[in-house]
């Protein structure tokens, strides 16, 4: 089996993700913040371990403006309906999985915001000076993708962040796509909110992520309840991280996601870039010799965060997926990956596309192997 | 070590808990229903599986109407946050934990409730004929926990679903403590709306939980974001599951929460409950042979779900359960709990109490070791 979706979720995971929370598991996982004894301080010294690896990958100093959550979702979630109010204006790009757009449309139904969604040419690109040109006086918010989930486009994050910036507007960076393998620096890129999951690049389980809030951004809490702390009062506790890590925290979840952080640390992320690089590099030049093909992402570097979008030209997305599965062993995505106007604005609305995301663990072999699953798929088809 | 700290969360776990996750993490752990191919298919059927195995606990016949939560805490702020609307009446008890009671607090704040707290005896018993006297026009929810997780009181479940039933308002059961050693029965006990931590009497891992909503009851979103389904929309879709579950599920988590129903459902919820029960009994005995320790909790195996709350006169909880901890390898809990008006109720707000929290794997050789303790510290107790 050859797994090419780990812009879903990485798989496999490095061996000592696995083994430290099967540790956890047996030797200490009790209720962190919840009790005095022994093992709920393990667990919590355990969190804050994680915390501190976390704030060290991103660049972030204030270790308690982290919080953890379920996955990128819940945290994308927290940040755009905790910050945004009615009456704003938010900009964006199409580019935007739906984690993003539903909220933000979500939002624009119930309390009344504005949402700006940026011009971009065929691959997703954003220029930036369009972007200062749609910063108007009710803007309070611009929301970027890292990179896109769909064909992989990096964004010019530390203009965006630079511009918003500039303007006094709030930046929340979405880095679902590339956290892992693209640095991601709070302080240089100007990140004012940041949501990642950490079981995709970051090689942490399912079940977990996390988000930012700089100091002094208020986030109103989502998601009440016991947070081991004030914990006579019937409100929230109004201070980071407790305001926004209602109930009990999936501590073995979260010790796997340190881990993967520290494994991220050792080999260096540069490495795993160049490597996914090299990989994706390989693959669509492969698929670029096929004439049936039509490709939607970038064989670029500092363009692409490991993904190679395509299509054969008349055949549904979905079927090339299927046979690449069933005939090949080959796993891929196909579909709209939960980001429709990025299908606009690559003209793949009515097609969808197959994906194909690269992970650490990919080999050169695979995508070789990958390429000759294409090349044989290509002959079958009659036109 | 003698863990006592169940009610934050069961430690440790049955064995096929960690091997089966484990094993879903090695093997298999894609992304399930964003994908055709082989493992996302996989992790699919183990969540449906989940799905399947925890409706039969609950006696839950559609099993679409059951998503997973990451704690009972989401569970409980989607389904209140989601049903109640502005000028809306809910009843509930003294005894309900901060992830009840904060979201009602900010819901009051913010879009204007009334909450009723139904007046209680010193254990927190309630008297149905005061909660239906309690119910007015505007009265659109009764909420209750299953028992308490301060001192165990177990709450006449069927008696409150009954009533609520008649008057046609709908009930709201917080299962946190209980679920896995107290029958719940969704029919029997005229539930529509259901939330449970996996991770505690359910004996599954940290960062799962769900709940429950019955066909024809609505509940809004809180968490908009992709489903992997109707991926071309930026709207959320409207059908449960998917509306209560966007982004990547906690694939390993749910896999070790279905392993602990089935290890429930192997042993048989009663023989669990006969256990904790005859734990709790021992426990109680011994600490009323204390002549400085004052009970707050009732030796009845229908009024108790496991947990046995005392103080020594005149010395604080955290005291106490710092010297279980320190001297003896006691784990216990100390404080508040999250539920300030227990406290009010059994008259320990100025205190606090000490928690003993009995689990599964306890041992009647552990409570006798616990009993030995409490003299111990008793006899250095001076007046």
């Amino acid at each position: 089996m050859i797994y090419l979706d780990n812009a879903a979720t990485t798989y496999p995971k490095p061996e000592r993700v696995y083994s430290e929370m099967d540790r956890c598991h047996r030797e200490y996982c009790a209720n962190p913040g919840r009790g005095g004894h022994v093992l709920s301080i393990r667990s919590g010294q355990a969190v804050a371990n994680a915390r501190e690896e976390l704030c060290g990958l991103f660049n972030i100093s204030n270790t308690m403006q982290l919080s953890f959550t379920k996955n990128a979702t819940e945290a994308l979630n927290i940040l755009i309906k905790g910050y945004l109010a009615e009456g704003d204006h938010v900009i964006t790009t199409a580019m935007e999985h739906n984690s993003v757009m539903r909220p933000l449309k979500a939002l624009e139904k119930e309390i009344g915001i504005e949402i700006s969604v940026l011009k971009s040419n065929e691959y997703g690109e954003i220029d930036i000076e369009d972007l200062e040109r749609s910063i108007k006086s009710n803007t309070t918010l611009i929301i970027s993708t890292l990179s896109s989930n769909v064909n992989g486009i990096i964004m010019p994050v530390k203009e965006i962040g630079g511009a918003a910036r500039r303007h006094g507007v709030a930046f929340l960076l979405d880095a679902s796509q590339g956290a892992g393998s693209i640095g991601v620096d709070a302080e240089e890129m100007c990140i004012d909110m940041l949501a990642f999951p950490g079981h995709k690049g970051l090689m942490g389980p399912c079940g977990t992520g996390g988000l930012y809030v700089r100091e002094g951004i208020k986030i109103a809490a989502l998601i009440h309840g016991g947070t081991g702390s004030n914990s006579e009062s019937f409100y929230q506790p109004d201070y980071m991280p407790d305001i926004l890590e209602s109930g009990t925290l999936n501590t073995p979840g979260i010790v796997g996601l340190c881990e993967g952080a520290r494994y991220i640390r050792d080999i260096g992320i540069d490495n795993i870039r160049m490597h996914k690089h090299r990989l994706v590099e390989r693959l669509h030049e492969g698929a670029e010799d096929i004439k049936q093909v039509i490709l939607y992402s970038r064989n670029d570097m500092y363009k692409n965060s490991g993904i190679v979008a395509l299509n054969f030209k008349g055949v549904a997305a979905s079927e090339v997926s299927y046979v690449l599965d069933k005939a090949y062993g080959i796993c891929t995505r196909a579909g709209m990956h939960c980001s429709p106007s990025a299908h606009r604005t690559m003209d793949t609305w009515e097609t969808g596309t197959v994906r194909f995301s690269v992970g650490c663990f990919n080999t050169m072999e695979e995508v070789d192997s990958t390429i000759k699953a294409l090349r044989e798929i290509a002959s079958t088809i009659k036109y």
